[in-house]
C-alpha cells in the first residue's frame, strides 16, 4: 500500500492532537484514503516534556530541518504559530517540494500573498482550514461546494475567548473585567488577552474569509477593527430589552464592487441563528446568490476540533498526491489571476442601524436637544428607552436608530457630547438585522 | 481555454436553477474553475414551457439520448427524480464514461448500491450533494474536510415540509391538520404530503448520512419511521412547559460496532442548536471524536439553494477533469471494499428518555397505578405535569422518563393502555438529549 509521509514542526497542543488522529484513528484514514498516512518527523524545541502520547524515539527531532530538508516527507504541517520563524520554514518547505497545511491565520493575514505565491510557482498546496473556525470546514466548503455563488456577505463569530467572555456576562450580568479576571484563572483567556478581546485575531481570520467569498485582497490593516472591552453588562441588559445579543461579530460585504471589512461588538436579533453561538463556540454565516443564508458551527478552536481541521487538508493533499496531481482547487477559492482588488468602503460611508447609549443629567428638555441633534444629522429614531431615574450619576437615555450613515452618527454624538448636560461620553454599537 | 460540457435530464424546478447558475454566475465559474462550464444539451418531455429563462433553441431535446450518448458530454446532472428512468439513464450514463450529478435520494436509498458499484468498475464520479439538505454541504463536509473523524452520531431535519409544518404548530399552537391543509394550499406541501408526513423522505437521506459517517451499508426498509402526522397541538405545548421543541428530527449512531437509525418526531431541549432550525430550513448536526459537535443550516430545499448544491458537484467533477483524473474521493467516503455491513439494533433496545402522556379518567389513584407499572417495567420517572382539571373528557397526565428501554417503555404502555381508566391511548415522544 502507498505510503504518504507528512512531517509535523511545533508539537504544541494542536500538534499533540495531530499526533492523537494519526495515532487514534490510523485505520479510518486507510479506509477512507486508500493509503497509508504516516507521521514521519515532528520537530520542535522541546522533546523532552511529556505530552501523553507515546512516540518512536526518531521520529521527535529539535532539528526543522529534518523535516523541511527531508525528501522522504510530502506534506509539511505548520503549527508553530507567529510570524517567524514559520514564515521562513513554510517558504523552505514550499521551495522543497513540499505540500504545506497551518493553523497560522496570523502567518497568512500578513504573508498569505508571498507563501500562496511561491506555492503556485511551485505548483503544491497550501492549505488552512485550520486557520478559522477551528473544525468547522468553512474554508473547505468556500472553495468545494459553496464555489457556485457569488456571495453578498459572510459574517463570523471568530474568536473563542471574546465568545466565550459575552456569554458570560450576558448569562450572568457580569461586568467585562470580572469575567475577563475569571477567563484568565481558568485559562480561557491569555495573561495578555490584546491580541484576541481587541478584535486583531477575528480580523486576521475574516481577512481570509473576505478573501474567499468574493475573490479580492484584503489588507488586514484596513480592516476597521474595534474590540470588546468596552463593552458594559448595561449595554448587554439593554440590547436584551430590545431584542439582541452582543457579538463580536466579523462582518464581509460586497456591494457595487465595493467591500465592508469591519470586526465590531454588534447586536444581532435574539432569533437570529448566529445569537445562539455561545461560549467557545465559533460560527460563520454566509449569504450566496444561489445557496440563500447558510451557516457553519462548530468548536472554534482547541486541540482536537483544530486538529480535525488540519487533517482534513492533509487528507485532501495526500488524495490529490494518490491521483498524481499536484494543486486541484485555488488556495483563495478563485485562480490567483482572477483576483481583484476591490476598494475597501471607508467605515464613514457605511450605512447601519445603531444602539446608542448617553448618560445624561437628569434634567428636563434633555431628549428633546438629543433627538434634535440627531434629527439634524439625518438619524431617525426607532425606538427609545429612557429607565426609571434613580439618585445621583448620570442618567441614561438609550436611543435605536433606523438605518444612518456612519459619518452623520459620529458628528451627531461629537456634537451630542459637548453638550452640557452630556456627562459621560456616549457609546455606540452596530446593530445587524439581516435576515436573508 | 478548456470546455467542460454537461447535460442536463429533467428541466423542472431545480434543472431551472441549474439552467440560472450556468447563466448568471458564468464569468464566476470561470475564475474558480480555469475552465469553461457550458450547459450543452437540456433533455424534457417537455420543453415547450416558458421557465422565465433563453436557451438557443439547439440546447433542447426531449430525447434523453441526445444527452447520455452524446460523446461530447462529460458530465449528466440527473434532476427527474423518481426510481424510473432516473436508474435507468443513470446507469446508461455512467456505462457511456459519464460523470453523474444527481439530487435524487430515493434513487440512492434504493438503487445506491448499483449505481455506485457500475460508477466504480467505470472509474466515473457520482456525486449527490443536492440529495440531502439542500444547499448545505454536508456530504462534501464528510468526504473531504471532516473525513478523519471517526463519528459517533448524525442528527438531522431534513424534510422541509414537516419542519415547517412542525414550526407553525409551535408558533401558533395550531392542530396539524390544520396547518397542513394550509401549507398544501399555499403549495408548501404536496397534494398527496405522505412521502413527506410519514418521514419517507426524511428516512432516504439520514440512510445516505448514516453509510456516510458509519462506512456502512443501510438498508432503507432497516430504518424505523415515524411521521408527525399524530403530533397534536396539546403535545407541542407540554414540550414546551419542560423546555423542549418537537421535530422530525433523523438519527443516526454507532456504538460498539451497532448502528442507531431512526426517524421519528423528537423532543430537542430548545437551548439545542437544532431546536432553533424552523420553517423550511435543514441542519445536520454531527459529532466527530476530534470534531466534537458540529451544525452545518441552510435551506433545505428550492431551486436556488439545491441548484447551489449540483453546481458545487459539477464543479468538483470538472476540477477533476481538467486534472486528468477520475474519481478522486469516494462517493460514500470510504473506499467500496472498506464499507461494512453493521447491524441495525433493534428499536427495542434503544435507550431513550420518554416523553409519555396518558389520558385517563379523573379519579383518585390513576397516578399511583400508572407510576406502579411503570417502576414494574424498571422506568424512572424525571418529572410529571397532571394539568387542572378541567370538567369532562380525559384527563390528561404527562411524564417525562429518566433513560429506559424502548422495550420496556412499550411493555409498560400496553398495559397502562389495558386499565380500565385509560380512555384514549397513550402518546409517546422521544426526547434526545445529547449535549456533547
Amino acid at each position: 500500500m502507498k505510503e504518504i509521509k507528512a512531517g509535523l514542526l511545533g508539537f504544541g497542543t494542536i500538534g499533540t492532537g495531530v499526533v492523537k488522529v494519526f495515532q487514534n484513528n490510523c485505520q479510518l484514514l486507510e479506509e477512507r484514503l486508500g493509503a497509508r498516512l504516516v507521521l514521519h518527523r515532528i520537530a520542535d524545541l522541546d522533546i523532552s516534556t511529556d505530552r501523553g502520547v507515546s512516540l518512536a524515539p526518531e521520529v521527535l527531532t529539535t532539528d526543522a530541518a529534518e523535516v523541511l530538508d527531508n525528501p522522504e516527507i510530502d506534506v509539511v504541517i505548520e503549527l508553530i504559530g507567529g510570524y517567524e520563524p514559520a514564515r521562513t520554514f513554510v517558504l523552505r518547505a514550499i521551495e522543497n517540494g513540499k505540500h504545506v497545511v497551518t493553523a497560522n491565520k496570523a502567518l497568512l493575514a500578513l504573508h498569505g500573498d508571498e507563501i500562496l505565491a511561491a506555492a503556485a510557482a511551485k505548483g503544491v498546496d497550501v492549505m488552512f482550514e485550520a486557520a478559522v473556525g477551528g473544525g468547522i470546514p468553512i474554508i473547505s466548503s468556500i472553495k468545494e461546494n459553496l464555489c457556485a455563488n457569488n456571495f453578498r456577505s459572510v459574517f463570523g463569530i471568530l474568536n473563542g475567548t471574546c465568545n466565550y467572555i459575552l456569554s458570560r456576562m450576558t448569562k450572568e450580568g457580569a461586568d467585562f473585567s470580572a469575567v475577563l479576571k475569571d477567563a484568565q484563572d481558568k485559562g480561557y483567556a491569555e495573561a495578555d488577552p490584546t491580541f484576541d478581546i481587541e478584535g486583531v485575531d477575528t480580523a486576521h481570520k475574516i481577512a481570509i474569509l473576505i478573501g474567499m467569498c468574493f475573490g479580492t485582497r484584503v489588507k488586514f490593516e484596513d480592516i476597521y477593527t474595534e474590540g470588546i472591552s468596552a463593552i458594559s453588562a448595561l449595554d448587554i441588559q439593554f440590547a436584551k430589552q430590545f431584542g439582541y445579543k452582543i457579538k463580536l461579530l466579523a462582518i464581509g460585504k460586497k456591494d457595487n464592487g465595493q467591500i465592508e471589512a469591519r470586526v465590531h461588538p454588534t447586536m444581532v436579533p435574539l432569533n437570529y441563528p448566529l445569537a445562539d453561538v455561545d461560549g467557545a463556540f465559533n460560527a460563520v454565516r454566509l449569504v450566496g446568490d444561489f445557496l440563500g443564508p447558510a451557516m457553519l458551527y462548530g468548536q472554534g478552536a482547541g486541540m482536537e476540533a483544530t486538529a480535525s481541521a488540519v487533517m482534513g487538508d492533509v487528507m485532501a493533499i495526500a488524495r490529490n498526491i494518490i491521483a498524481g496531481i499536484g494543486s486541484r482547487t485555488p488556495a483563495m477559492a478563485y485562480r490567483p489571476e482572477a483576483i481583484q482588488q476591490l476598494a475597501i468602503k471607508p467605515m464613514d460611508e457605511i450605512i447601519s442601524q445603531y444602539y446608542l447609549r448617553f448618560g445624561t443629567e437628569d434634567r428636563p428638555g434633555v431628549l428633546a436637544q438629543i433627538s434634535g441633534i440627531l434629527g439634524r444629522h439625518d438619524i431617525s429614531i426607532a425606538s427609545m428607552i429612557q429607565p426609571e431615574r434613580k439618585e445621583g450619576g448620570p442618567v441614561p437615555i438609550v436611543i435605536m436608530t433606523h438605518e444612518a450613515k456612519e459619518a452623520n452618527v459620529r458628528a451627531a454624538l461629537t456634537e451630542i457630547d459637548a453638550l452640557e448636560v452630556a456627562l459621560e461620553p456616549s457609546r455606540l454599537i452596530r446593530i445587524e438585522n439581516e435576515l436573508e
